[in-house]
């Protein structure tokens, strides 16, 4: 059993890795870089070290410093949290080659899953359904037609080194792919030096369909009710709810069951998310696998009573799954908004400063705020800009969606600008409220009306 | 449907009650004192009148200002919340007279159960059990040797007249009775104007076990799981949890079926809570009802689901209930503690004071803080000294009483003193532990150790 843990992260979820650790009598080292010297994390940790300046590669991403401080603390084990290193495949090795557990899956694992078209050539042989495509590039034009009526139109020509939106191309008919194909193979030669062009559908009008595993190192594999992430703006998720208020009992088995044989095709342990398209038919497509906790872990949290952070950290302590698939009951219904220090009327533009006043209205049943901030508290200008995460827990959708409202009018923060006003335009959104929003629904529909009713 | 509500109360309570209704689209007024003037109760409301002076006798209690607030802002009921005048019969006569609806049972209800000895033979006639005794008053001496005998040593001598701790004297054996009785009730006549003696068995060793249970106006009755609420300091209860860590399911279900037979002889309707105390054997005896909500209803919305300050309203406004017993499910274990403004190790002298610094750990699974204070709120010296309730709900007791130590050891308060070291010292004693506590342990047992330590 762990002794004494190092939390390589920072803000709210540092605090709840803490908080897990401490419930189960751990010690817990937090590392923290010159801006964040004050945070609620730093103080609630058994020790502290700084790690060096407020750039995240001086600090968050400092493997060696990080690791050199779990060794000088004389910790047992690392929990990476979300993004930095989580899914970073190197820091997991040099984890493991300094005696430090990392509480994540085994590093092979993260570098398979990390590299797109490898996850995907082995989410095909494991029989798990991905956006259909070429598989590898196209030869050329004639063999881009037969591969293009084949997965049907419309389709995404994709140069293979483009990436971040560019080299892509939207094609909607055998005659659009006859004229662009030549000026898009010369484009991707010109742009990224590799001519090379390969084919994926577009599936329209989809949502961002999520299923959480569990899975211990014995081979125990449990999957939890699913996560609809639809909405996003910028590929950033910023309302996630459990379960998707679409989605039938059986289509969630059925995802499940493909969870699962996709988890075991990687022999995976730990928690992981695999991330799907689903079509209005509701047919799932594989995008990817996220190999680490995820921010909206809190609603599966709340829907089943299993808390992930410290079933994590029981797989990698090398303990057996206490509970199996038939345990996992659907509870209600979560919903979490994520709380960013942004300006919405101003282009989301990033906001920092010092918390001058906070109200978060706890109390009252099925409300949690997971939060790394306090009254005083100093948002450096440096990391992320999601501070807070509310959560709501209700019997059911409606009930959850009236009490996020509440508790959203009630919540107040000075000193910096939030997104409160958006997430509330959101939540009381005829297209929210429906439930049948897709992943563009925020950008191509609610937000414009939203912009043009605040001028 | 009721558009306005007047909430009759103060502090935290009032805070929830206008969540009830915010979330139920309803309108709240908040009433208060000049002492309150700055209070989160007043404002998180959308009016706010005030109804005089600080003594609760000014304000809180006065009947006709808080009415006249009611009429004058247009409410259509008045939710009474614990304590002031929410078991008082008179004020409920007065809403209903004013054509307010009084968010509660029948006021005829309220006074019957209000009056001990008819609340008694109330229960007795619906074969309720209640504490043997000589039901009445006892005839001489001879009469109450024959009671004695029938309900067994040892008993309680009781002047009819008396209270508060007086006009009450142990009774172990015949000897005693027959000894005390003349000089008991000499002193009955002396000190009360009435020489009237009755007797009841006193339960040694008695857990205070208390259930809840909800009833429409149109005859449907629900019971929900037993708390057990015997950690208690001077009467007033200061641990709560639900379910009890020692009843069975079906001592719980014939529990619960005497409830329901006691709420049905009355035409019982809103929320109530009957209190019994359990013996070691597991016999349960009747104490009295609670015709209102009580503090520690969080415990049992967290276990069931199911928001008590909704049903009461809904029931309230002529609707049915809208589950029924068999959708009654225990959903974990909750357990909450009363934050209170008092300094235990100084004789729990009560604490006022201006709020210099705050920090509740919510946040993770579990955990609900429900308050009626902020960052720099105000503890005025007139009224109860319970500022906060923390509430935990867990799958089991084990992981609740982990997640409790964990989220007290976070809390911070500072401008006034508080008893969080007393709670989290029998968090961890073992005697709370076992779940084993009577209602006499944190007196008896508990206390006398603390203190001791402490210095």
């Amino acid at each position: 059993m762990f002794q004494k843990v190092l939390v390589a992260n920072r803000g709210e979820i540092a605090v709840q890795i803490i908080r897990a650790l401490h419930e189960m009598d751990i010690a817990a080292v937090s590392v923290y870089s010159t801006a964040d010297e004050n945070s609620l994390f730093v103080k609630l940790a058994d020790e502290a070290v700084c790690i060096g300046g407020p750039q995240p590669a001086d600090s968050y991403l400092n493997m060696f410093n990080i690791i050199s401080a779990a060794v000088l603390t004389g910790c047992d084990a690392i929990h990476p949290g979300y993004g930095f290193l989580s899914e970073n495949a190197e820091f997991a090795r040099l984890c493991k080659e300094s005696n430090l557990v990392f509480i994540g899956p085994h590093y092979k694992t993260i570098d398979l899953m990390g590299n797109k078209s490898r996850a995907r050539e082995t989410m095909i042989s494991a029989n798990v359904p991905v956006i259909p495509g070429s598989n590898g590039m196209v030869r050329d034009l004639e063999n881009a037609m037969v591969v293009a009526k084949q997965i049907g139109y419309p389709i995404m020509l994709k140069a293979a080194d483009g990436g971040g939106g560019k080299g892509i191309r939207r094609i909607n008919s055998p005659e659009d792919l006859k004229k662009a194909y030549q000026e898009a193979k010369r484009e991707a030669e010109t742009s990224f030096g590799n001519s090379d062009l390969y084919i994926e559908k577009i599936i329209e009008n989809a949502k961002h369909i999520e299923m959480q595993v569990i899975a211990d190192q014995f081979g125990h594999y449990v999957f939890l009710p699913e996560r609809d992430c639809s909405l996003q703006r910028n590929n950033q998720k910023v309302i996630e709810e459990t379960p998707c208020a679409t989605i039938s009992h059986s289509e969630r088995e059925s995802l499940g069951d493909i969870v699962v044989r996709a988890a075991k095709a990687i022999n995976y342990y730990n928690t992981g998310t695999i991330e799907f398209l689903m079509d209005e038919n509701h047919n799932f497509y594989f995008m990817e696998m996220n190999t680490r906790l995820q921010v909206e872990h809190t609603v599966t949290e709340e829907v089943t009573g299993i808390e992930l952070i410290k079933e994590q950290i029981k797989i990698a302590e090398g303990l057996k799954l206490d509970f199996s698939q038939a345990d996992v009951e659907i509870l209600g219904h979560a919903i979490e908004c994520r709380i960013n220090a942004e300006d919405p009327s101003n282009g989301f533009m990033p906001s920092a400063g010092t918390i001058k006043h906070l109200f978060f209205p706890d109390g009252t049943m099925g409300v949690r705020i997971d939060s790394g901030i306090t009254y005083g508290s100093m948002i450096p200008p440096f990391y992320d800009s999601m501070i807070s995460k509310i959560i709501v827990k209700m019997p059911n959708r409606v009930q959850a969606t009236r009490k996020m409202r509440r508790v959203l009018d009630e919540f107040e923060i000075e000193g910096v600008t939030s997104n409160k006003a958006f997430l509330e335009a959101l939540l009381v959104d005829k297209g929210f409220e429906q439930g049948l929003f897709t992943t563009k629904y925020i950008e191509n529909v609610f937000l414009k009306e939203w912009l043009s009713n605040a001028k």
